[in-house]
């Protein structure tokens, strides 16, 4: 897959899936909706709530993949990298949407809003039965 | 999510999301074709190639995660347990399929035709903005 492919199959997803590793050393893995801000194939924003599961497993081990899929087209990306949890004004402020308040009624300030920012290293391409590793720019 | 719920949810998917943790600890999911055979929310049997990277990551480290999505009804079922590759001859069987030689040209006894057998602990279903865990009876 080029560059543009895997860009054109991110931007087509409203789902993302995203692994962490627990405490007791398994993976985990669960879909989110899809990022809100992308930079390049390097950034990645999500919004989540500060008391997640999630959230608690990133603080203790940074380590995380993000995963795309066109499940109809049997292609896929998956990123490696890290994922930092975010709770200062302006990463808030960067990804925050105005129908949020449906989900964290005191706004962009509440406590249990946060922002999870994945940066990747490296990369996996699947498309049909073949893979391709291919590194972040 | 009811019991039912969860398993029609799962036998309702083409696909499945599996998790592994690789040699620097990160880790890894990937979209596999739905399980050939379940057995209730126990034991799921996967077909691989023997030499994919996800059989040498399991082969490490057992520790694994699957997981099932609705995208359109924003449910999911993650199930953490221990993922075995097998190559016996009952394995194979159990879960061969006569058009599998497309893939694996030799049949049923073809080196590159590998089982993934994925034995459950443990599980968290996500409904909407709700999530629960569940013990594997």
């Amino acid at each position: 897959m080029t560059r543009q492919e895997i860009e054109a199959l991110i931007d087509s997803r409203t789902v993302a899936y995203i692994a962490s590793v627990d405490g007791e050393g398994f993976p985990n893995l669960k879909a989110m909706l899809a990022p809100r801000v992308r930079e390049g194939l390097r950034t990645f924003y999500f919004t989540t709530n500060t008391h997640s599961m999630r959230v608690e497993q990133y603080r203790r081990d940074p380590k995380a993949a993000i995963y795309f899929c066109d499940e109809d087209g049997f292609r896929g990306v998956m990123l490696r990298g890290e994922m930092e949890t975010l709770t200062d004004a302006r990463s808030r402020e960067l990804i925050w949407r105005e129908g949020d308040t449906e989900y964290y009624p005191l706004g962009v300030t509440d406590p249990d809003y946060c922002v999870l920012r994945f940066t990747a290293r490296d990369g996996r391409t699947y498309a049909g039965y073949d893979s391709e590793n291919f590194v972040i720019a």
